[in-house]
């Protein structure tokens, strides 16, 4: 038994029962508490510390919970032997899964995220704050597991106009994420399929794919996407693609290969494209081009959306337009799986468009993004080594080629170390071994401040030259 | 050609393009325009009408869209065939899909649904008010595949100390509703596993599996639930049960059946219980039974909790803590889903448990549910016709059973005829053709009005004898 000192401060924002279980983790992580040591009894610890008895009992069931302690009948906690603890592989990956990325880059030119100052943060919190007030009763309901029709109805107007979408509101599926939706659309597509995907491609979907049991296909592309008479050697009946602006190559398909895709399509039943138009609503120059939804007036394309990009990442709202003819498979396989999007966000989502604050926000965005776009291209071929760009004009991010002399990895590697983080193409392709005829950088510029990407293009240079 | 007149009336709340549209459908729908009646162009229309073109084209485009009228090159605007049109059947289907229910029930005795009243309306707000003010920079990322860890944790404590739950933060996984879980379930689970289910059961959750592909298997149940020796017999390796009010029986599972089950599960290896604890919360005398998870140290229970009762059906978040023998399987297979609920709405109700709001709203709905069941128990009971209640003073619905002369299923039909909603025990078998011994009645009570359970209870029972 051993007596504790535990200074508690009330004042903290850390509650008491927390500052007790640190104290206590920290006594046996160093090792000042050994194993074996008993624990003074709940009641007792209480008495001494002044504090509530079911403050001590928290304190004690979160360290036995982690393993520290450990009880024994009739006779009180005991402090457990914490070397094997930290040897349990569970306990590790549970850490590893908690810990939030510790690494703070010089600059980042980070794939993911968004620009945040440019959320409309007054507007989307009146929103809000209005669909709350103005909840009426049935709002407490479930809603359909399609989705509401109020959102369904304003997103197709919204495909419609700003992507050329041909669809009614009946074909639109609402659900919480990308990831989600691809996996409603396994139910409803069954299991024997093979999708192509090109190569490189957008991972996280492969993943999804090939945790879903599907056997995916790695398509060749060349400067047009997707090689279509690969595609039709490979024996697959679905073909992911990225038409508008794939990642990672940021490749746009031009219109011949577009009618090559859907004659594919149209050559078999039971083949569909399915179209992952992620960041279409950026474009810096000419006319953005039509969603391929809308040259097959739907019928073989599977259309996928997302306010990840054109919003943020936090608000989990993506969509899916079902070709009709799968109308009758979703009806029958997928319409048990309830909406994942609670309504009242469905509500906000649904006004945010309809009083035309999308839209504004879009403008606003694709300003911030084209500034920041022009800057970098700038930047880039303002440097002595004559650089190739590819995938401008389009999207969040760029591809930088040029005639390296090393590997590709070792210039990566020389930014970290000079703190600027970089992706490479070769990150993306489906399998570790594969490789890119020639390798490129990746430049994304979402989530860099705009006055800061002239000093981070020159920093990276002369890192590395 | 045809001449429009059209009177818009700006004032109204529906959208000038819309009136246009309901206008022209209506004329194309009651024949007054008929097929191949030219449109007059959206540029003359406009100025007819004196709204702006883009109004027209609107409405326009919603008309072509849903097949009214179609567009001849170079010619503009005809009208379709519209007796066609109403024999497709995918249109019904969409239509079907988009209406609400209309029925109004002057009684209703509905299974789903909860008592909207006692929601802490100023309280929510405030927090969904303060979540977004709060939000940093990283509230805007997507956040951990899991679920937050704030919300992990928080929900770790309540579910340890509510309903005795042992687990650590990293075992649980929040996802937006219950079928959305089961779906991530298939994943880390794989195909090749059988399903026993208590019959009847909870028939969305046997859907939802046989949906996701998996071999469901009907035991029977008696007193104390499920038959654990036909569970052995029936070769699955996975148990789908209720143990603290079974669904639609309300039976609860004693000690005896628990400690059965768990043997069950423990004598061979990949064999796990699927606890859905969807009621819990809402028990009026005694001591409410930890969850099975909890006698079992969560190594062979699969544990399954939501607010959709506790809180409402619109808040989609729902929660599993899995066995720490499975984490490894989530991580590899099915980690790679992002998060189903936004980050907002995991911080809103991380702050709601924290702050001790949800133990409040749980109390107080205690105390409404209660004074309703006590309610509707004496006024059943104080009827002339003898019945025995099963499955009270628990969840929120009871089970009647008599001495029916006839089908309950007549007595259904009659209550149905005076307006009067309820569900029977035989609406909830896996099979059609399966039946109870002896079919009863279900009285759900969570959305009736407090003071009219007596009316309701008196003109169901005048409305048979």
């Amino acid at each position: 038994m051993r007596e504790l000192t535990i200074l508690l401060d009330a004042d903290k924002k850390t509650p008491l029962y927390e500052q007790i279980y640190e104290y206590i983790r920290s006594e046996i992580r160093s090792g000042r508490m050994e194993c074996g040591v008993k624990l003074p009894s709940a009641r007792s610890l209480a008495g001494c510390l002044q504090v509530s008895r079911s403050t001590v009992d928290l304190a004690y069931a979160k360290l036995q919970d982690e393993g520290y302690i450990a009880p024994v009948p009739c006779k009180g906690f005991f402090v457990c032997d914490v070397e094997t603890l930290y040897e349990l592989p569970l306990e590790e990956c549970a850490d590893v899964l908690d810990s939030e990325e510790p690494v703070a880059w010089r600059y980042d030119f980070s794939l993911n995220g968004i620009d945040e100052n440019g959320f409309p943060f007054a507007t989307w919190n009146r929103l809000a704050r209005t669909a709350i007030l103005d909840t009426e009763q049935h709002m407490f309901q479930q809603g359909q597991a399609q989705g509401d029709p109020g959102l369904r109805e304003a997103l197709r107007e919204y495909l419609h106009y700003a992507r050329g979408v041909e669809c009614s509101a009946s074909q639109i599926v609402i659900g919480a994420g990308n990831d989600y939706l691809l996996m409603l659309l396994s139910v409803i597509l069954g299991k024997n399929r093979r999708i192509a995907m090109e190569n490189p491609t957008y991972l996280n979907a492969y993943h999804c794919f090939k945790t879903l049991g599907y056997s995916v296909t790695a398509v060749g592309m060349d400067d047009a996407g997707m090689c279509v008479e690969e595609l039709s050697d490979s024996g697959a009946d679905i073909a992911y693609v990225m038409p508008s602006h794939q990642f990672p190559t940021g490749t746009v398909m031009p219109m011949e290969r577009r009618t090559q895709l859907i004659r594919w399509a149209r050559e078999k039943e039971g083949r569909y494209i399915l179209e992952d138009d992620y960041d279409s609503e950026f474009r810096y120059t000419g006319h953005p081009l039509p969603a391929l939804q809308g040259y097959d007036g739907g019928k073989h394309v599977i259309y996928l959306g997302t306010f990840s990009k054109s919003i943020a990442p936090s608000i989990r709202i993506s969509y899916m337009v079902l070709p009709k003819s799968l109308l009758p498979l979703y009806e029958e396989r997928a319409s048990c799986f309830s909406t994942t999007v609670s309504r009242v966000d469905q509500r906000v989502m649904e006004q945010f468009i309809r009083q035309g604050h999308f839209e504004r926000h879009l403008n606003r965005m694709r300003g911030i993004y084209k500034e920041k776009h022009d800057r970098l291209v700038a930047a880039v071929k303002r440097q002595s080594i004559p650089v190739k760009i590819h995938g401008e004009n389009a999207g969040l991010h760029i591809v930088m080629e040029t005639e390296w002399e090393q590997e590709v990895e070792l210039y990566r590697e020389k930014a970290g170390v000079a703190g600027i983080r970089l992706y490479c193409l070769s990150d993306f392709f489906q399998t570790p071994g594969d490789h890119p005829v020639k390798d490129c950088l990746l430049l994304g510029y979402a989530t860099m401040p705009t006055d800061q990407v002239e000093q981070a293009v020159d920093a990276l240079f002369s890192c590395w030259f």
